[in-house]
């Protein structure tokens, strides 16, 4: 179910939750006052000092507390369970450091937030909002994402697990795409969620959230551009095939126009989004670029050579083939064009993806490719310590903890000690 | 275009246009600090003193001091206008006395935010907005509106003109349930934003804003429920029809949802949003008065004798009228049944304004009329003092100055001088 909770979340609603707040205080919007009033020196307008608030409210970085104060007055009986409550809202995370899309103080994003009956109903829901937002990612947007657990030092703050998709991006950096929480009890312990189970017993409620921003945006960008601007995976271009007509004047378009008519009428039908390109003041060298650098999946040129042969030029954005096809038959090919330069994108990025993960043996190896970008695979021992120091060599972060069983011979790539997990290292946004 | 501008505002961009920062100042929401932290003594969480902000941040009442910040940029000449930009967003204004729904500190809207080459462009930009914001109201919410502009002292904080539409509430109160601002040259000269004219000389632009907010959703509930609950004009029904099942078991439902197999498919056909609320363990008259209280239009009721006699009972929500249709032709006549609610939903509300709308012809009247609530037409000498006058001894306000030329013989309420306008003088929220 939609929902919409305040902006505003009171300081003391934060501090419930230790590990919560301890993860946000250092990056918070703090309101203090409600005024602002003329400078008695007339200066300026400065903040009104009379204006402070009681308590201080905090704009969200995140929605928990303020949803868990509500649980508390909603959930009573195992019969209000599960609830599954989704925002669409503004968030904001104070950064020194911002990056256009990727990283930036104020962000959108939808935030999800369930409470369960039970820890298995939770962890079923956690995994199964992960493996949405692997499909969104990889069937829409084309982008192919790794999923796997973070570990305790990337976990969000309050989480009992954090599971994430995580994806390359062209300069082969790392990017934190989605998110998925097993919360366990911790928030009905801190706002006091109980609930009557069936056998009559009164029980912490179980929970999970999750979220996903307009890092999406960002991460769109930084897998498909190419060095001609953008690449738009086809099933989210807003203009899927743009017509370019070769003109000279006002003449030439009115026949260009008429030779359109059916093929026009056909894209609508097949619901297509297209756009005309009619501008007559304009190169169609110029327009070319303009829609290429934005990032549009197909081109398709029409001038008095293709009118004469009853035919259409198309280019596509991915790999610049052309190929002409029959106007009376085009609309048709269009569609399962569409689909292939859908499919050819998500592959594209999955090779490179690929071409740039690395095993590594050793921890000289392993410092050696780190230079060179991209992720590396090895064993880890479990111990944060050993995460931290690698950190501190190589900028290199875990991405994901695999969730693939681990072969018992794995070494550690820095203690040498046993390896308890295969995880993903990487720089990342 | 739609578009997304950040939530912060510096505090400086507020201050640049005069009357705005005085009409926002003494409700703004002020971001002085970017961290929490624990306090000395332990006590708790407190706001840490050294991350104080060189320049506070406003969380934005309204956006036009960003927008402005960026027109200024992408604005040079008039082929690059007009500019016509819609957001989606929150917003906050500091209040004291909150109202569920018609005055909370943050609300949900959209703005509009237009420059234009021309006055005349952008007082026709303001008109059109004004009156789409009528037509949603009006046809797609059933709530009548009064359009027109406001005086001085309703005026948008620095806008030329403001025109509203203005709404009665089911309590005889005046609802503001939308502006549409001309802003003139303010907004242009207070961020220097200029364009060349086709006659190659530099110019201010023209602007507009406008907004409808979350206001509307209280306005609906306000305008339209009754002692049972909501009541939901059809055209915005979540669920235009439910259909309650007479039943005692299980073999009951069986066959009531065999009996209603093809009735489903034509609704689904229509494209008429229907539940049928198939719960066992709760009685029909309690679901009635659920469904009523959630303002669903209307109510199929379908049992055994319903059953036998080929028929289904429909009962509207507006009007407590119920009717037997024959189940084979019973689709076709919801979709007009629906109509028909929705126009009467619209009578209903204008009955109700236009009973409770009255013309005053002296001030002892006025003052008399007002105490029993509802509109009052009358002249007004278009002085600010006379308005404020009033407002003191009555708590009424003008709420809208009609549009239509005033009868030269008309004198003010008030002061009996001769009336400038003819307004309608209302106690609102």
């Amino acid at each position: 179910m939609n929902a919409y909770f305040p902006l505003f979340i009171p300081k003391s609603f934060l501090s419930r939750e230790a590990d919560h707040v301890e993860g946000f205080a250092k990056e918070c919007a703090v309101v203090t006052h409600s005024r602002l009033k003329t400078a008695e020196d007339g200066s300026g307008v400065v903040v009104d000092p009379k204006s402070r608030l009681e308590e201080e409210v905090i704009v969200r970085p995140t929605s928990e507390t303020v949803i868990w104060s509500m649980y508390k007055k909603w959930i009573n009986s195992y019969r209000d369970l599960p609830i599954l409550i989704n925002q669409w809202a503004n968030v904001v995370r104070w950064e020194m450091r911002t990056r256009l899309f990727l990283r930036t103080s104020e962000f959108l994003w939808q935030e999800g937030h369930t409470a369960h009956a039970t820890e298995e109903e939770a962890r079923e829901e956690t995994l199964k909002i992960l493996n949405i937002y692997k499909d969104v990612s990889e069937k829409v947007l084309a982008i192919p994402v790794l999923t796997g657990l973070k570990s305790e030092s990337e976990r969000f703050a309050g989480a009992v697990d954090t599971y994430c998709i995580e994806a390359m991006m062209g300069d082969k950096r790392a990017l934190q795409a989605g998110t998925s929480h097993y919360l366990g009890q911790n928030f009905a312990k801190a706002f006091d969620v109980k609930f009557q189970n069936e056998n009559n017993k009164e029980e912490l409620v179980y929970a999970t959230s999750w979220g996903v921003s307009t890092r999406l945006v960002g991460a769109l960008i930084m897998v498909h551009g190419d060095e001609k601007g953008l690449r738009l995976p086809p099933y989210v271009a807003p203009v899927q095939i743009v017509i370019i007509p070769i003109i000279k004047d006002d003449a030439d378009l009115n026949k260009i126009r008429n030779y359109l008519k059916y093929f026009i009428i056909e894209l609508e039908e097949k619901r297509i989004r297209f756009q005309l390109d009619d501008r007559l003041k304009i190169s169609p060298g110029f327009k070319f670029n303009e829609w290429e650098m934005k990032g549009v999946p197909i081109r398709v040129e029409v001038g008095s050579r293709d009118m004469e042969a009853g035919t259409l030029l198309c280019v596509r954005r991915d790999t610049s083939e052309k190929q002409s096809y029959k106007i009376d038959s085009v609309a048709s090919e269009l569609n399962s064009l569409l689909d292939k330069i859908q499919g050819n994108m998500f592959n594209q990025a999955l090779e490179f993806r690929d071409k740039n993960t690395f095993t590594a043996e050793s921890y000289d190896e392993f410092k050696s490719l780190i230079e060179s970008g991209g992720f590396i695979r090895c064993g880890w021992d479990g111990n944060p310590d050993t995460e931290a120091a690698i950190k501190g060599d190589t900028k290199a972060t875990i991405r994901c903890i695999l969730p693939d069983a681990i072969d018992k011979k794995k070494k550690c790539i820095y203690s040498g000690n046993p390896a308890k997990h295969e995880v993903i290292f990487a720089r990342a946004y």
